[in-house]
């Protein structure tokens, strides 16, 4: 394979997305529109990658990870033109260099794979659509007998047969550097507005007898750009029905593919289901026969083989193992290990804990930076006070324990094997192995008590 | 302009609602249909408003408030024209009349207005919509040559010819008072319902030589009507595609415009994120950067700037200040005011109560009718005791102070600056500044103890 | 009637599921796609059931309940005409027999009976469907005199006029007994699949000289087969349209129609309204004026009129008396029983307890195994401490008892009549009446108390 520049214009400002955040730096799928076309272009393993990005850039370069990313700053916006222009002089003389464009974030690897495929090194390739409504895009002219492409018509210039063309230049194109080297200096500004278009290479092509052919994107969307919130939600839409489609192509049962947002990579086993309304985060991976309840949150989670996650339930950077029950309205953070058959309950919540297999904390409760052993019972309202105000400290929980409703355990204290904590106990220190452990008020009554009256407003 | 009455026809029983509310008083964006329209017909400045209520008057004049209002009651539905009667000896001789429906709740006052605007005083302005199917409607004929309107025909009584019109007649229409004066006593009602009809006035209007114009809505949806629960489900959705539109045109970023509710107003400051499934109520602003994660319900709120309000939780007549963190599964109830940087966590319910800079509350907690100041940490499973059966009472926390876990705080009752609380604490007292508090009985364990055994049912 | 035996096809692998379990196994609205069809043929009162299932058809029998069910089992797949014949040896010889599909699940039995309707006893009838785009599917070919069926002709094999035609052939078919027995022994397998196909029953009628009639289904989608997670997805949106339509239908206001599951039955009085998002499984019985909040969870359950039931709610195998207020926030598991004018609050978990008029547990409480009475108030943190690590208690709480916030009650045990237990108690027997109850610890506090300072790491 010829080796490959890759360019992605970046420097737009976005007014149009009302923001004070550079355009390319709003997110699709909770990532960056940039992010999507960097990713894209490093799948294609190109040799270089240029971002022109504008007066907005260093916020950009904040944003965007990569070392391999070559910024180029473009310091007036005088057109895509004037954008590759800047990065003209690092582009290499041999080999080819694809444009792309960083609110365009959806173009695939595979599409974009057809177009280097189509290049034969002496060719310009672009990026083509067939829109059923072409209007406003420059139109794709052919030559009626070789049906080679002659020139892109923008919508004002087109006459009325051109018009009827549905076939509209995406901007995205791969050009060989030598031509590159060669034409783009000689694009000219004489237009109203002052700017030079890249499209201008097609024309420059055509008439040093280039050959230019397209290529088509496998999506109608992956050629979409944005220009506001109203387009960036309709892609947000059509990416998310994307990822629901390719979920049910691999056999994931999805209540409404209309309502579950992938927000990253969701890794399924088989007979995995997913009920209405969840949001998946960063990298998760469910096991087979895993159920996902209505309305939960995952961000980068493992749930193992045969695990249910009950609705309402929001769980971050943990690993759930087998056949476990978690939720509903359980809250696991990060940190978080549970071994097998472990269940957590309504209005929980674990914080950095391990806990180990068939231990359960089922009702209102709070579990931060504890080490929970085999079979252990916290009961309802249970709190590891891991705070003093300034520290947090380890609880260690070990195996066969039972714990009794309303209980704090201030660490750091460790509950030894066996033990049995009472109900309501505040428990300090650490407790010996196999006995009843508690602290506890004696139980009094007051006779000839009266209940408080209502209180009346003088 | 010239003086304008304005009459609201709101007196059909609405029978295909299957219910035993007044038709208007079936809520579109959580307000009655008839509250919409009122509110819109307020905005063109009226002279007087008239509303046209039948039998269950008394119900709608309960539910919707306005001294501005003048109820008129039609005690037989006889058709539009006999409801307009009704009001006949209360309108004005001079100036205008636009005729409402209770049950055509979305029409806006910018559509209104460009009737007002093409009225000249002597002519009739009848709002019209073109329809893509307009089968079922009485279609507006019009002057080959001249294209005036000459008629409003009816569905039934159109020839082939009329039938394929597309310009529809909505109902609504500004007729000079001096000509429905004159007119309306002189509609008959020689059809088969043997009903007054409104439609009439434009007949003889043309057969009087008095001009009749049309005039469009912006939006199609603005002239449906609402005759049972299915349009009623089907202009909702309408109406919240159009709010949300709106917020995106603003440069709000919702993830999924299909799944946002706004039921009153909501105002956004610039670079404000709403997640899927949230839902907003009564008057919501929001600040720069301000956050809403998923499944969130706002009601009556002010959150300022860089705030963020985390999936799952409920906030309702409350303020939040400046770069606060509220949930998951919050609960943030009525006459909650909090400073900048709190923090309210999860399973954490707050009502009545200030709450001063840089305060937590972050599990499970239950906050109500308390001050508290700034830097105080709130341990999880504290509760503040308002509550003695009879009567409400209030709690002080202030500056400094640490709350252990699992404390009750028997109000009324002051926790000084800079006081610890031991965990697992009743305060039933005033606490001494800067010193550690705390109830608490000794930890014992019992040599010897065995758990119970499992019963087995004799 | 004509005595009926209903043969339902069940056989096939579902290869394209991607799933470990048996195509007519995946659910629909909760529910097997073989159940469904099973239900809707029971409807029918048919003589017999015949069901034939494949080498999956153990896993099939175990989840799919019915005495009345005859189990056939088809070893090889060798299509649909093979299938049947699997039946024919128990198929009666009078009579007719119905032809349904497990993975054609929606097929109503209005629609059914209309094919029932339809036979004379003497002739086939078969269900078939207009479609817009009718490719693939087999098209009923019709004389163009007497537009009698003469043949079903498959898509491979349709002439350019025969593709054409826009009625198909759904494979559902009424075919006497008689013909049955005497045709499907001759139906032939000389094609490039080897398979018997049913359809060519058609053809050995019309060669017959028997008449061959077809009625439609009411909804299109009532023919759909399921043979991907895709499809599946699908139906199940169209079959939630169509529950969504039939409660708007009845009068019950869906804030959106199009965010709503119905699994199972929902039976709503009148002016009930439901929010967005929420979850009906089993049978749920609503009365008048319920209030359903957003992304509420119901099965099983039934509450009374005027309750309501906040946001975020889940409620299961309860029942919900009068003029409750459930929420938000609540989970109320099975075997509770609410009487009227009970207030359960945010983050309380209800189990297997019954709860008497006006009572109200309002915060952070987890109830279970407990009678109370009326008039109670349960403060915030209440728990009752119904499990010991092995055998559950129950827990009794009497009329006008006052439980004071934190309070733990440890079951057995009875709170008497008029009881007022102090914040933070744990109670171990029975308390007086009318006294105050309590167990605590005296306040203290620690001069020159130091607090932790921050640890810092050697």
């Amino acid at each position: 394979m010829l080796q490959l520049n890759i360019v992605i214009l970046a420097a737009g400002a976005g007014k149009r997305m009302h923001s004070s955040l550079p355009k390319v730096l709003h997110t699709l799928a909770d990532r960056p529109l940039l992010a999507h076309v960097i990713n894209t272009a490093r799948m294609l393993s190109p040799s270089k990658i240029f971002v022109i990005i504008g007066h907005d850039g260093e916020k950009i370069k904040q944003s965007i990870i990569g070392d391999d990313l070559r910024w180029i700053i473009q310091k007036q916006q005088l057109g895509t033109g004037h954008a590759v222009m800047q990065a003209l002089p690092q582009l290499d003389h041999a080999g080819l260099t694809l444009i792309l464009y960083g609110d365009v974030p959806l173009v695939s690897s595979y599409t974009l794979r057809q177009l280097v495929n189509a290049a034969n090194g002496d060719n310009c390739v672009m990026l083509s659509a067939i829109l059923e409504n072409p209007f406003g895009y420059g139109r794709v002219v052919r030559d009626l007998e070789s049906s080679e492409i002659t020139a892109i018509v923008e919508q004002k210039d087109a006459s009325v047969e051109q018009q009827g063309i549905h076939e509209i230049n995406t901007g995205i194109m791969l050009i060989p550097n030598a031509y590159l080297h060669k034409w783009l200096p000689n694009i000219e500004n004489n237009n109203t507005q002052l700017e030079y278009y890249l499209t201008d290479i097609i024309a420059l092509a055509v008439k040093s007898g280039v050959s230019v052919i397209s290529s088509q994107a496998e999506n109608f969307w992956e050629v979409k750009g944005v220009n506001n919130k109203c387009q960036l939600a309709e892609l947000e839409r059509l990416f998310q029905q994307h990822c629901a489609n390719k979920l049910l192509d691999a056999g994931v049962s999805l209540i409404d593919p209309a309502r579950i947002d992938i927000r990253g990579e969701l890794l399924c086993g088989s007979d995995v289901e997913i009920d209405i309304n969840c949001i998946f985060e960063g990298t998760v991976k469910l096991g087979n026969f895993v159920r996902i309840g209505a309305n939960c949150i995952l961000k980068n989670v493992t749930v193992a083989s045969g695990s249910i996650i009950n609705p309402f339930s929001m769980v971050e950077d943990a690993e759930i193992g087998e056949n476990c029950k978690i939720g509903p309205y359980a809250r696991i953070r990060p940190g978080t290990r549970l071994a097998s058959k472990v269940q957590i309950g309504n209005f929980v919540e674990v914080k950095n804990s391990q806990i180990g297999t068939g231990s359960k904390a089922n009702h209102l409760s709070y579990i931060g930076d504890s080490g929970i052993g085999k079979n252990v019972n916290i009961g309802a309202g249970t709190i590891t006070c891991n705070y003093d105000g300034v520290n947090k400290h380890h609880t260690i929980i070990e195996d066969d324990v039972f714990i009794g409703s309303d209980t704090q355990l201030i660490a750091p204290v460790k509950i030894s094997k066996g033990t049995t904590i009472g109900a309501g106990s505040t428990i300090t220190k650490e407790t010996p192995e196999n006995q009843l452990t508690l602290s506890r008020s004696k139980q009094i009554s007051v006779v000839g008590w009266r209940r408080p009256k209502k209180q009346t407003i003088k």
